[in-house]
């Protein structure tokens, strides 16, 4: 049950969302640009990133949805999802990105953590500055929106099924139509379903 | 040295979202709307908040600036500042504000060790729904920022005064005016000092 009376019927993040449209519309805007907007990483790299990092704080919700969310743009791949999280340097994925989540797991720990050896190691296996930049702030930003969705005591169903279905729909049809389908207008047109 | 080729001659978050406007757009209004906006809390406590995360976190930056900042809101008192990270319990600041920094410190470390008893001490204290709701936000928002700046490298200086003359400029000016006096429009409209 939630710390605070939280709209009822709206799991994980959104809950936390419809409480506070004010501050929602840039915690969406910012999920956004990172996991949708034009770069360089594919959508389903990014979604790793943020899997990869809910993963190690434990977000049920967050971890769920976003692995969902990166399955359905790998193809329906659960294993290598699965894989990324329990050990990514045997995941079958490219070596830059394994040198990306090396960054991104140390930013989830603490951002000092990271090295020049571990920057230069990204950049060996062709990252951009661009990429490392938004690695270091996906990272940052799953560490906040890992924490309000813990912090707040959210509801996190436990049904694999839902969040498969979700997360296809995002995949397909961005975040912005697919919170519209699932929480009508409510929290206004720029929530999402992360 | 920053990890990445920042704009030279900005500090901690500054050169960071020089780098990327667009993500710094929202990054600016949630802390904006979070720390200046309307609250029941006064500037200079949700400061103390944002403070103390950045203390826990180590990092210097962060922590330096936004304390000065409340100091300054604070009537220039930052003996009272420093009581705070170093240990908040004998400050001389509000039950209320005590239970929520309590919140706010175990958000810094894992959202999910806010307890109902944590709430609930808050309510007891007079902490309203909304209150708590900004509480964990801004513990969350700065395990963000922080891992930000400090994943990236960026400029931290260790010069005190710098801090304490930012500091007060935000806290009359607020941080949009203060960060078009730094940056001149480079980082766009809103970006901000924080």
């Amino acid at each position: 049950m939630p710390h605070i009376a939280l709209p009822s019927g709206q799991i994980g993040i959104r809950g936390a969302m419809a409480f506070r449209p004010d501050t929602a519309r840039p915690l969406n805007e910012l999920v956004e640009i990172l996991l949708t907007g034009p770069s360089t990483l594919t959508k389903g790299e990014r979604e790793l990133i943020a899997t990869y990092v809910s993963s190690r704080n434990c977000t049920h919700f967050c971890e769920s949805i976003h692995g969902a969310i990166a399955a359905a743009h790998l193809g329906g791949d659960e294993a290598l999802v699965k894989q990324v999280k329990t050990d990514f340097t045997k995941a079958n994925i490219t070596a830059k990105l394994k040198a990306l989540l090396a960054i991104a797991g140390k930013v989830q720990q603490d951002g000092k953590l990271v090295t020049a050896a571990d920057v230069e190691a990204a950049r060996n296996q062709g990252a951009t500055d661009l990429e490392i930049h938004d690695t270091v702030l996906i990272a940052a930003a799953f560490c906040m929106y890992n924490r309000y969705v813990d912090g707040l005591g959210t509801d996190q169903p436990d049904d694999e099924a839902l969040y498969r279905e979700r997360g296809r729909n995002v995949a397909r049809n961005g975040y912005v139509a697919t919170s519209k389908e699932y929480l009508g207008e409510a929290a206004g047109a720029h929530a999402a379903t992360h």
